[in-house]
């Protein structure tokens, strides 16, 4: 039996640290990583296989990835926009691969210069790669579907997009689906919906959710996914996080907020919440001009606050 | 048949300004319930009738509710902390007198030095000296339940409280019960569970929710709410707020995201969401120190957002 009831995934790293001029030292970035990790969390995604000429903030893949893997138990993602990612993060031997594609036309335009079959063409490439590994070297791999709940560029985007290409990420070799609120113009109605027919449409995959806090409805947006029964969540340290192609995007959703809400619900995510909190000062001190969010961070725990493992282990009692 | 669905009631001009040590001149305050009025807003608690040595900030209540009671459509509320300060709610003509005791017997105590069988006394000689009125004289009167879902003093709260309070409110003369989570506390299922036994202990009355957004779970507090049928809530604007006797407890939820999150889901609230955020200037004008909340007002509306009003309109055509 698992000890936790949602994986939660630390995506600060990457998409919290993607947008920002300011390189954070390859040091402070494992600093963060172990910090986080020994705060419980379990799966990181510690940087993109982008070519550094693109976003400098990723040139030291390989050494955060190295250090990342030197921590135990601990789970290790990195983005690969493209077979070539993906090949360099089977090389630094990498647990997961994210790959990313928006469900938006222009959105994919803009960011991948692709069209969305061509992404589905991509993501195929690296599937039928791994796939010629052995299962020891093989990383899982992600299909993200991103804009899946709005554009910025294109307003709504058709239910029946999602679950159309979230089917064709499956059936090209996706061992996860996630289902992404790029730009926060998600709310729970329509989390629902979408949701349900991507899971009924993928029934054999976990879905993931991630969302942003653009418009403050994160959480709430949240609840409405583990309705549905998603228990995969990816969030961000104090909501760091953007999209450079996707205007008036703003942060993730917050992870001490999120681990907060699951844990008070009773959901176990493995994370202590104190420690987590505890980690913003890291991120504080290297990034002293950044915005940092989150309501757990300001007002600390409730008093007499019983951690949702103690509830659980009280009641097995 | 109502043109809304949910009843939206501003508390930002009494819960956001109890604390401030700044007072807004009452040209400001008029400025801001006049602005929010005509984006809208259907309900405000534009005061408390507190002793003005107490809270400065109220020293002008009798103009602040006068020239709010000149605005044509406007429920105007005001915070009645007992016999005395509802009498001159009377006097001045309030459409609703807000009264608020703590569920939790601390912050009872710490709050309005009362046992809490003596503040449901209190509550009983209002409604009893409202009973007396004629009925084109006599306002509304609500029964708040403070800290029903968390003290900073005593931690967990047992609904059981809740529902005693709830039916001892009821049963001395409310017109409206009113469930805080006053500390920011509460999570989706107590919410859930709370609200339910309320609703099932007073059936014949609505029961509207007053959330803190202090540890970010806000709105998705708000979704468990609506998941029980509750259609009654609090917010302020920018999310102004908190309690001098409830340490780490910051703003309410913002107006601005409550009633996007509203209407992205279909719920019609009256409001106009682009004039409510412009009200933000106003408040930035009067209270440039203080910081102003909320992802709507930084992020605006979605690209090609229709807003529930138009698209129930084009339903029913």
């Amino acid at each position: 039996m698992s000890d936790i009831d949602v994986h939660v995934c630390e995506v600060g790293l990457r998409d919290g640290l993607q947008m920002l001029s300011t390189f954070v030292p390859t040091a402070t970035k494992l600093e963060w990583i172990r910090a986080e990790a020994a705060a419980g969390m379990r799966e990181i995604e510690v940087t993109s296989f982008v070519p550094p000429k693109l976003v400098p903030q990723f040139v030291d893949a390989a050494d955060v990835v190295q250090g990342a893997l030197a921590i135990a138990g601990l789970t290790v993602l990195g983005l690969a926009p493209n077979l070539k990612g993906a090949e360099r993060g089977v090389e630094l031997g990498v647990h997961k691969l994210n790959f990313v594609m928006s469900v938006s036309r222009t959105h994919n335009l803009k960011n991948v210069r692709r069209e969305r079959e061509e992404s589905v063409a991509d993501f195929r490439r690296i599937a039928d790669m791994l796939r010629t590994l052995p299962a020891e070297r093989r990383p899982r791999l992600i299909g993200g579907l991103s804009t899946a709940l709005g554009c910025s560029y294109e307003g709504p985007i058709a239910p029946d997009d999602v679950r159309r290409y979230a089917a064709a990420l499956a059936e090209a070799g996706a061992d996860e689906i996630l289902v992404a609120d790029t730009v926060g113009y998600a709310d729970p109605n329509t989390v629902r919906s979408v949701f349900r027919q991507v899971m009924a449409e993928v029934p054999e995959l976990p879905v993931g959710a991630h969302f942003h806090d653009t418009r403050g409805l994160g959480l709430a947006n949240v609840t409405a996914a583990l309705d549905c029964g998603v228990r995969r969540f990816d969030a961000s340290l104090a909501g760091l996080g953007g999209c450079q192609f996707a205007p008036g995007a703003t942060g993730n959703i917050v992870m001490e907020d999120l681990c907060f809400l699951l844990d008070s619900m009773g959901l176990r995510t493995g994370v202590n919440l104190e420690a987590l909190v505890a980690v913003r000062e890291i991120v504080a001190r290297a990034l002293p001009d950044t915005p940092l969010y989150g309501g757990l961070g300001r007002a600390g725990l409730p008093r007499g606050y019983v951690p949702a493992a103690q509830r659980a282990a009280a009641h097995s009692c």
